[in-house]
């Protein structure tokens, strides 16, 4: 791999485009935001893609969901690159839409780092973000294996651990792990929407972790939400069902109900902390 | 104050003896578990309580909130303390528990430091835990003005700052503030039993976060919930319906009631981060 293209500079594809140069790749950026774009490339993640550049090996989509198709179909209308790579957070969507759009798909294959900052922009980006953390990559059975392989050589170059996924069943795991706690976070802390001091005053360090998450972008949310709808649906009625059974309880003085659903979130939780006990702070 | 019980020798209590001997009081410590009292007698937290200890001038009882009435009782009926307060997070309850059993209720002043930790036990205490912290105290009608000085004398000496509320405002206020979140992480946490390894992988610091609290002691926030009933169902139920309007939305497809969730949650945490914008990183 010796040239990529990285359409969209934001915190992702400029920390991508850092890891890329680190190794010696030629990278190329581009934005329909020129300003990030320049900023990228004083951060030292490239240069400016310009009209008369050569083709690609590979491009990077750093954009958001709905941009993945329609970035897509322009990169290989205009021969950008030979083959083609995304991040977004969901994997299923973006495919239909690039099928829809009449997208070679054997040149593509979905990616979704399991990474991030609480900071966004290129500013933000750093080459090693990916360093050990999952990077998965949805293949189907039209991928071609030059795609797949410069994806995977893109995770390798970032320091990312690949974990090949089935698209549907990536899209049912971050509805869980990702996309569910965001809404719970923001309808958590929409709760506090008008409170008076005193009840700011009793925030402690579990209701600001709680909702760390509501603090996210809103536009971005929507979009990743409403491109995962029913996974993230179905998982947001299991969790309904668990809190009207809590809710029951509690009004029954049912202390066995609420006892058990603790214990399980203790079990639930276990993994996430390497096993080792972590007592949450009120 | 020249002589203070502590009655129960967990982290609260041994972090509230630490910074009252810190201030030149001399603290008698008193638990259940023997073990304990040792270890926060080792930890220069003051003096095992003795049976022919003179009576101190204020008792603080850091036991669970349905061991605050009949601890109370004992300290009035013995006449160990010549006032009382209580740590708990749950203030009504205890209250009633300690009327029913005939407690001097003129000589108790209800208490909630707003403080913890992640460790819990003697061992994890800090005599500056409270430095700065919210710490509620909840009088009543009934109160002595002596109980109230003395409480308040405990808050100052451990560097808190006292607010007070009535007491049912205070249980309506920590069932948004600490009990719906500890609910909410532990059933956001429960759907993971079972999870796949796959499904492990793809844990990124929001779910981490969001379920931070599902660690904590079932046992002890199994009597908290229960000690908080009805405030707290009453939480959940608005937390419900919130999320069963945007589980409807995102099956219909409506964007703008997602989005509408997504600012809402922007605008409530705004206020816990001192309106520093503070993205979620899934």
């Amino acid at each position: 791999m010796t040239r990529v293209l990285v359409v969209g500079t934001g915190l992702i594809g400029t920390s991508i485009a850092l890891a890329l140069r680190g190794g010696g790749v030629d990278v190329r950026l581009d934005d329909i935001d020129t300003g990030r774009v320049g900023e990228a490339a004083e951060r030292g993640a490239g240069t400016p893609y310009a009209a008369d550049d050569p083709p690609a090996g590979h491009a990077v989509l750093a954009v958001p969901p709905t941009a993945v198709a329609p970035v897509l179909r322009r990169v290989q209308e205009q021969r950008l690159a030979e083959t083609a790579s995304d991040v977004a957070s969901v994997k299923v969507a973006p495919l239909a839409a690039a099928a829809a759009l009449g997208c070679d798909l054997a040149a593509f294959v979905g990616g979704h780092p399991i990474a991030g900052r609480e900071q966004s922009g290129p500013g933000a980006a750093s080459g090693d973000l990916f360093v050990g953390r999952t990077w998965v990559l949805t293949p189907t059975v039209e991928t071609s294996a030059a795609a797949r392989a410069a994806a995977d050589d893109v995770v390798r170059r970032c320091g990312g651990v690949p974990l090949v996924l089935d698209p549907a069943f990536h899209d049912t795991v971050v509805a869980l792990t990702s996309h569910a706690p965001q809404l719970i976070a923001s309808a958590l802390a929409a709760l506090l929407v008008g409170a008076d001091p005193d009840t700011l005053r009793l925030v402690g360090s579990g209701l600001r972790d709680t909702t760390r998450l509501a603090g996210s972008d809103p536009a971005l949310w929507t979009e990743i939400a409403l491109a995962n709808a029913t996974p993230l649906a179905d998982v947001l009625d299991r969790l309904a069902a668990s809190l009207a059974d809590v809710t029951a309880a509690l009004r029954a003085g049912n202390d066995v109900a609420v006892r058990e659903l603790l214990d399980r979130g203790n079990t639930g939780r276990a993994p996430l902390t390497g096993g080792r006990v972590e007592p949450g702070v009120a």
